[in-house]
């Protein structure tokens, strides 16, 4: 089976949830002509199909190779990765100043699911890169970004992000590695950096890191914290590279997945480079002020690893669909002459349908975020730009935490559809499994994301931004009521049970946003129990919400005549999630309004099991 | 960490849940002394603990290796697998008649999870021979029984399982090995198999081999099936091992996990055996009636895999425990003056909590299963024996089902647990994530398990069974009710929370039971569609129950004095699966009333993505 990707179900998005013509009409974008966009997301597509998606197998079992320090990439990866940089993808949605294309990002959405969706081994290295001239574009001085940005945004220098250590995970107050001020300006740095993500590869002629570290009289906790721009290779002033810095590869770890991205554990200071001891550095922004930094970067960074979620879920459907189609094995559950096509089990059908729904309610989550990011942007009214950066913050755990612990269970079903031969590794079903595994870890782990939800999202605000959506849904139940008055019998049925469902949730998420709110000064252990539920709570009520507006819109295009097959696939999609997947906010929602109990109850108990 | 057998929550299970004194009462089990149980159990914990639990890493990392048809067990195996048959572990349950030592099967289950929980891989081999010790002792002939028994029970052979072919997993209609009769009665074996567990391997003198195949002139279809017993080696009249038969492994897989279990390609007839041409095989029972006697012998091929899932779920809960109790990150969300165990996250806790709970809600089930099977093997009453029986029936699918799927999210939580590391293969946690994936498809997957459960165990019936198991529910409801009036105020909100929780389960699984019923005829398709939710609902639900009376038992104890702190972590764990796993119930529920109207919809549509 081949890769295909997503573009129908993202020019649906464009067209009906997150319009595209809105985020074209703001005068920033204007030079994007609609035919320009398509030609791209086209481009794009064929070129994962055809250059990308082929290796995702083939660096799985022919993975990076660490030795004395230097690594070799997987050898699938060489040839794509020129042809990456060449087509110029990395630059896709970066500045224009500095080489970039500066598309929006509902559009370099698209465009990122699929390079995910290829191959995530791959997208990480691009996926860092972003991540260093986000970081850079934001905060870095004129010097640091005339000498790093234009050949990260090319791709010929690639990017990593240097924050856990083995003492300091999700707790980044307890980093040790320390910077050194030297005379000249420069600081060295010497410590010891762990997971780090094509930390050391031989794809790109330089790479650059960014590194957290303590200077030696910074305070203890977050606030010691600064942020260093250290590249492998030291840049002459004329931009050619110079001296090899003291940063090295110690060795690359042995994953569950993943297997075709180099994961290293980078040591700094190790004396072994053309430049004496230690790694050297310059500052970005100002000392003690690291973490903020990062934080303002992270965004970026958390959505990207949502989109990793979603083209993992969009592979692993296809692949099990197209399984589907073809084995041939048992009857049919109502009669049929002879065994048929697995497709046709309703089990089999459930599977698939949950893939299905899933992915294409990440999907729909992460345009509407892409949409209120291009429209806090660029809109023209500073009200409307601060509101939608708003509902960006919001909605970016949702899209990181939500898409991938969706991945996890899309790869399972996706495993479970093939039967044994899915446990099978060459089959290439249980490698979407092993490779989403990570997602719900890596860049915050789903539990971060949802304390960030509650903590900073929800109650914050005392939950307007949250109720603010509730009152859009409700909106939607009401269009939905009046549609289904006009519609035909055919639809009538599955309409009022996408509005009846979506109602229950709504009312449901309400009380579990209620529960929050009323427990978080007395209670506050029992509301972050409850924080990952309201985070899947949220992703999945919201998705039900999108599947519901596409549903209407689904229905409109039919009554004007529209005979395009894809409508009625997306209407029986959203007809099962609010069927089968939206019931889920209710026993989320049940189980948080217990969690004062059930919280008072494990206080009790040792649980020394 | 070590792994330590969970024996303090089977003589929880055993004194108040699935009673071992009502089973060791029986006529048939009462020279089994309670002070003899203990002291297996013991024993059986300590070898666990010290000889298999310590391979389970060591065999995924250097598993079997095949080598021109001959297949070397993992290194690892050798010696444990000699100190399993000196202990004679293989002949627990099995009949004295042949060696065995016939404890009843509570106290087989309690010694089998623990075996699983050591290694999966390992243990495999073992619950295979119990399959094939089963099949011989219920159908074979005497002969048959004379030849293989002894020497099965004590483990020096072992056995296997051989149903499967490319074109036939799930459907064995389509099953091609041909059977030929000849002259002196045997059967000469012609076809290829796949997927047998400990197909080929050298822990065992001999490998008896249990194969589905076609008699030249059989029907079509499944009523064309026989069985027969194939040994690796021809045995001689004196019992010694003779000719080298014509069955040989062509391959062994490469698969996503069980790596210390060898699955091989069997190749029946290829000429290359001392026997010239064809696998010499005898018949077992009658011709054409292969597949009932299969089916006779599933039961406890099915309940063993579920066993597999709870062990695999047990050693996973106490791995992660065990790292969030030492691993240092992050202050507590209510204050702490520094970083503090992770264990006391209200997220890892609540992972940890929601892995304890459904284990050892996998684990009552399966008790309450094993309970039923003894009393319909041994008590006195044929009525009752036959009841039993029924109750068993009814319950195996959902251990199977329920247990393995329970295992998959749990081993998943237990890579979370452990962040970054999880997903690093030295760490271990990824490893149990790998195995559980095909415990919901192997001896049939979760799907198979549920259309046996909706038509067999439910609709036949008319849903006796699933409503008789509700009336006693409620009046554990009531109970409860009883038991909160006159307990301490500590108590009484915990057991509100379970009794409300249960009574509102009890009553979605009613509405549930009545959707199949009433749609059986008409709606088949979304009936069937339902049928996984269905299982996993039954089996929330049941263990809900379950937590429910151990909870009343705990109170009980406790209000006479008993101490013990397992029983105030036993309440904690029900109270906690009352407020976050049971409202699942209702949620799958809900899901299945909308079944008719989402197929409907689904029938409209192409689903072309």
């Amino acid at each position: 089976m081949t890769y295909r990707s997503p573009l129908d179900d993202y020019r649906f998005i464009f067209k009906h949830l997150a319009k595209l013509d809105e985020v074209l009409a703001l005068p920033s974008y204007q030079e994007f002509e609609p035919d320009l966009v398509d030609a791209v997301l086209d481009e794009n597509a064929k070129f994962v199909e055809e250059v990308i998606a082929p290796t995702n197998w083939e660096a799985d079992q022919h993975p990076p190779v660490w030795e004395n320090g230097i690594v070799k990439a997987a050898p699938a990866f060489h040839e794509p990765y020129q042809q990456f940089v060449e087509s110029g993808w990395q630059g896709l949605g970066h500045e224009q100043q500095w080489g970039g294309q500066g598309f929006p990002s509902l559009v370099v959405t698209a465009a990122a699911e699929n390079l995910q969706a290829g191959n995530i081994s791959f997208a990480l290295c691009p996926m860092l890169t972003d991540a260093v001239i986000e970081a850079l574009s934001l905060v870095g001085s004129d010097a640091q970004k005339k000498t790093y940005l234009p050949s990260l945004i090319q791709g010929t220098w690639s990017g990593t992000m240097n924050l856990t250590e083995p003492q300091a995970g999700s707790d980044l107050s307890l980093v040790k590695t320390r910077a050194v001020k030297q005379a000249d300006g420069t600081y060295r740095l010497f410590g010891q950096k762990i997971y780090i993500t094509y930390g050391e590869h031989d794809l790109a002629e330089n790479i650059i890191h960014l590194v957290l570290a303590r200077t030696p009289d910074a305070p203890e906790g977050v606030k010691g914290l600064s942020l260093f721009v250290v590249p492998k290779y030291l840049v002459n002033d004329d931009g050619s590279l110079g001296q090899r810095n003291d940063v090295w590869s110690a060795s690359i770890e042995h994953k569950l997945g993943i297997h075709g991205s180099p994961t290293s554990v980078l040591l700094y200071g190790d004396g072994k480079g053309e430049v004496g001891e230690g790694a050297v550095g310059t500052l970005v922004g100002e000392e003690g002020r690291g973490l903020q930094y990062m934080f303002i970067t992270m965004n970026a960074a958390r959505f990207a690893v949502g989109l990793q979620g979603i083209g993992l879920s969009e592979r692993a459907t296809q692949k099990a669909i197209s399984f589907a189609r073809d084995r041939v094995q048992s009857r049919a559950v109502e009669g049929s002459p002879g065994p048929v096509a697995i497709v046709r089990h309703p089990d089999v059908k459930r599977m698939l349908m949950t893939m299905q729904a899933l992915t294409q309610a990440s999907r729909a989550i992460a345009c509407a975020a892409a949409h209120a990011r291009d429209m806090g942007h660029a809109h023209t009214d500073p009200q409307v730009r601060a509101h939608q950066s708003q509902v960006y913050d919001f909605l970016v755990p949702v899209v990181k935490g939500f898409s991938t612990e969706c991945s996890i269970e899309v790869a399972s079903h996706g495993i479970q559809v093939h039967g044994g031969m899915g446990f099978i590794e060459e089959t290439g079903a249980a490698q979407y499994y092993r490779d989403a595994r990570i997602l719900t870890i890596y860049e915050g782990t789903t539990a971060i994301q949802a304390n960030d939800l509650v903590g900073r999202k929800t109650l914050r605000d005392g939950a307007a931004m949250a109720r603010d959506f509730f009152k859009q849904m409700q909106q939607t139940c009401a269009d939905l009521s009046a549609m289904i008055a006009k519609s035909g019998t055919d639809k009538q049925s599955g309409l009022s049970l996408i509005r009846d469902r979506l109602a229950e949730a709504i009312a449901c998420a309400e009380a579990a946003v209620s529960h929050l709110l009323a427990n978080a000064s007395d209670h506050v252990r029992a509301v972050y129990a409850g924080s990952v539920p309201y985070l899947m709570l949220t992703g999945y009520l919201h998705g039900g919400w999108h599947f519901a507006r596409a549903a209407m819109a689904c229905v409109s295009a039919q009554q004007a005549g529209d005979k395009d097959p894809i409508l009625e696939d997306k209407l029986a999609t959203a007809v099962f999630y609010a069927g089968s997947i939206l019931p889920r906010v209710q026993s989320i929602s049940q189980g948080m309004l217990a969690d004062v109990t059930v919280t008072a109850a494990l206080d009790r108990a040792s649980l020394s099991a």
